[in-house]
């Protein structure tokens, strides 16, 4: 995963242009795409697909003809979707369209400005204290123009036609977790989920922030029904605990799961609500759509020093941290594909287990106690309204157990599968 | 305030006569009352209106002829209903008719005695205590015959017929806690919110506790349905911190109002269940109206040393409380009024606030974030099942930053208003 | 009760046979019971009664012919249900059927073997290690045939047919607080209930554990229905603090009754959520029939080290930790008793409590004060919606002063009831 991160790091993105388009064909090559165009001047939802934005150069040259400033070393330099440029001017006139970090002088800002006509320069602040009033010549070589708003749809096929959703955005240019991390944990989550003839369908969209979340809505209408739970991947590389943010819903399944999944793994973590800030859940869970989609992150959005700067580059995520986001993905995975509903056929009373062997065929093993435990409590509580995971939460089980115990049981002929 | 309790104060006042008239008279002057005389014999719900008592003069005198009790000096040295008495006794045979505090031997206790035939003098146990043995002349020129009970409405007309009640009791002589500063703090929010243009009608009594509240409700049927929200006031003027008694419903949206603006305004204070006991929101809040009435009290009944005593003098009230607690019940009024429920009109997706000029609209202010986090939890939760407390709640966000966010995205047209 | 157990203590019970039948004689001196004999073979719900098992003699005898483990000595020394054995062998061919407790080497264990055809002996683990290798005689004079399961009912009439459920296990031989305590105590119960004329008809089980319940709820389908409140009694005479384990339910009226009588008593106790192993709670709460028993310990199943050895004898158990659990069962039935709803039929302001003598019927009383507010709490919330379990919680004054109170109040025809 930190090759990706390294590969996709020097492109830059934006939420259209060939930044993201170069992204996509990366990503494709690990696991099939379907590529989106979407016209310029489309309407979505209460929105209308921009134009698009190419860049080729930019710089600022000081009097003697250096590039002090130069889009060459980092994309950052660039306000995003700038418009071109190409003047001289005294520092004096060119103060208004650079921005700094006063309190972090030796880092780049990450600025855009998608909606609003302009340009500008993201530089050091301790870069900026060293230039000579004079004049400087200023270029930006980009282009802002009639084109297309570009993103990728990945399905992992399964048995029914309900899906799980997994959203990331790839419209930041140099910032590594934010979210070229998110990026690679999904792709590899999908190649696992492929290899494991899963339940659900699983959905992976790779899609700029906001607009392409935006636009995959108003062009998936019928779709968000079927979408039963989701995830929001980001910031999924950085060395802080992990932190899920709930859905609107709050209590929606996905919501359950993960925090069990969480709690139970042993690993530090963060629960918090629903807030409609953030990432694409904004947009997931506006109250028309109110889709069961919470958000996944390591440190959450805005919570890290590096966040939104040249500091957040690919030294700043770990190979180890993107593993135990992508472990505790397919975890979940695991109790939202395992967790249905049984009834117990035989309800009256206890049925006798020693005779069908039930007991007997767990003596082998060291976790009997716990797997006999199980099992009573899934014949106890499969009454058609409790969940496996509701069975886990009430009897303080690990999930795998009780999903192994209903296994057992139901290949005893002692309760039926009643659905999800 | 502080005048209108010294004002007041001298006057003795009982549930029915000259007392409580001309407490209303005086009221008047600063907000017109419509003063209600209910005969004695009227049946009102399961009570009936008790015999008017008027009282001129009552003293003890000693065999010098000394006045060594006397009605002039305080007129809580006689028990409330007092029959007329002239007689001479021993100090012996007096003594059943007696009523002191001994463990606040310099206090007069009050004491009242509605609904039994009796008559009693209250005094110091230090006065008690220096009394020799011998006759004593006593008299009470008191009379207990058919008259009216007296009470007074003060209506502030909203632009809807709901309605607000706010009730203070005017039944006790010279307590100036209990309650001429709920007297003072109900007159000036009355007159504050006369400025106002209020939504809600906004009703305010002054009458005698229990026998009056029974009257108003029995007279008042077909008006209980209307009041959405209702204050009972007392005890608004010690330096204690304030106490809310929840109404009987415990989560009626008074009881929320009041428990945000406490929480909110940084104020010390205390929020208490509802009990069946106190002032005239036992009435209000009895099984068959169940109305959403609370009680908004400094220290509460009978939780002050001085309660029910000569102590409890125009010295122990300040007026810093007694603004206080008239901020705190404007404070309240303000978040009654606006607490609207908003639909989205652009539920789909967050609608683009930025073409609207809906960030920079609030550009200048200085809590800029605050509202724009605020715009955001108003349209995510604006789907008509959540008020605008609720998301203010919810968002932990000052209930006036939501409002005016509501307000701004109304006016954009990006909601809509759905009723209380 | 500690005679009743002495008495009870040698003899040899297992889930069939002569031990539990004359058990069920002793009993039955104390209350009159009804004896089921129920053949073997009789399919009940998923299982079927197992054949019957009674024994004479068993030992070990080693080589100079002397017993080193007599199941005179202590009936504990076989495992239940042993088939009939006479053979000589080893002590390396004889470890394999032999049970000892390593951690505690001076106790004798129970180990029972219903459903698997095998013998076996228990014995201390100090023995077994002074047994020298060599030719031992082993004997055990059983029989396993057909015959009968034998369970006992004694039911004390009520005025309803709803019934009150109190089971107890009677299978297991010479172990007292597990469960000849709680026989005692059922016992006494149903004696000081036979003198009350109880509102509820209770139904006292005497049955062997698991196969008995399932036994009992197969021939009494139509009869769970009529179980309203019920209680399983075990371990009911150790000295640890009460245990009260909720009902699969969790909020049945047993169980927030318990809970008010364990609160309110000042005893030391814990209240556990129900889990599926235990007693026979296990059978009662099957998800079928999901009853609303709970059951009462005092120091719960398996949960100390006495527990299902020779140490649980007369001496673990006290005379004065069996009445407080005799009077907890009381105090539980007063409450189940009394715990009705009433309808204030004057529910539009307090009536007048002064006139109707309400106050003064009350005056002589040292708890007046607690009681008025009874009064006035049980006409607030006599809407119907709360019984008078509810009213003491909500108002923090013992279940027996709101009783009290509802009563004063239905005598004055202020309430009336409305029914459990």
């Amino acid at each position: 995963m930190h090759a990706l991160v390294e590969r996709l790091y020097p492109l830059c993105r934006s939420i259209t242009g060939d930044g993201v388009r170069r992204t996509l064909e990366i990503v494709g090559e690990s696991v099939p795409l379907r590529i989106h165009e979407v016209p310029t001047g489309t309407e979505v939802l209460d929105w209308t697909v921009p134009r698009e934005w190419n860049i080729r150069d930019a710089y600022i040259k000081d009097a003697s003809g250096a590039r002090v400033v130069d889009f060459a070393e980092s994309n950052l330099h660039v306000v995003g979707y700038s418009v071109p440029v190409s003047a001289t001017m005294s520092l004096e006139e060119l103060r208004g369209h650079l921005h700094t970090l006063p309190d972090q002088p030796d880092l780049i800002p990450y600025r855009t400005s998608y909606y609003a006509e302009t340009w500008g320069f993201c530089l050091r602040e301790s870069t900026l204290a060293g230039l000579p009033e004079g004049d400087y010549e200023v270029r930006i070589d980009s282009t802002l123009a009639d084109g297309h708003l570009t993103y990728g749809e990945h399905v992992v096929p399964g048995r029914v036609p309900d899906e799980v959703l997994v959203s990331c955005h790839v419209c930041h240019p140099s910032l590594a977790n934010d979210n070229l991390a998110g990026i690679a944990v999904a792709t590899r989550l999908a190649r696992r989920l492929a290899e494991s003839d899963p339940w659900y369908t699983y959905r992976f969209l790779f899609m700029p922030g906001t607009i392409g979340a935006i636009t995959w809505l108003a062009r998936n209408r019928e779709r968000v029904g079927r979408v039963k739970h989701g995830l929001v991947l980001a910031c999924a590389g950085d060395s802080g605990a992990l932190t899920y943010k709930r859905s609107r819903r709050g209590d929606a399944e996905i919501d359950r799961v993960v925090r069990h999944v969480l709690r139970t793994s042993g690993r530090d973590h963060e629960i918090v609500d629903f807030s409609p800030y953030g990432y694409d859940e904004r947009q997931f869970c506006s109250p028309g759509f109110d889709m069961p989609v919470g958000s996944l992150t390591r440190t959450p959005y805005a919570g890290y020093p590096e966040y939104h700067t040249s500091a957040d580059n690919p030294d700043f995520v770990s190979p180890e941290a993107m593993t135990d986001t992508l472990e505790t993905c397919w975890e979940i995975t695991r109790v939202l594909e395992r967790n249905h509903r049984y009834l117990n056929l035989s309800p009256y009373g206890e049925p006798q287990l020693g005779r069908r062997g039930l007991y007997g065929s767990l003596g082998g093993r060291s976790d009997t106690k716990q797997a006999q435990m199980a099992m009573l409590w899934v014949l106890n509580l499969s009454d058609g309204e409790h969940s496996l995971l509701d069975i886990a939460e009430r009897s303080d089980l690990p999930f795998a157990t009780v999903a192994d115990a209903a296994q057992a049981l139901r290949g005893a002929g002692l309760v039926k599968e009643k659905g999800k």
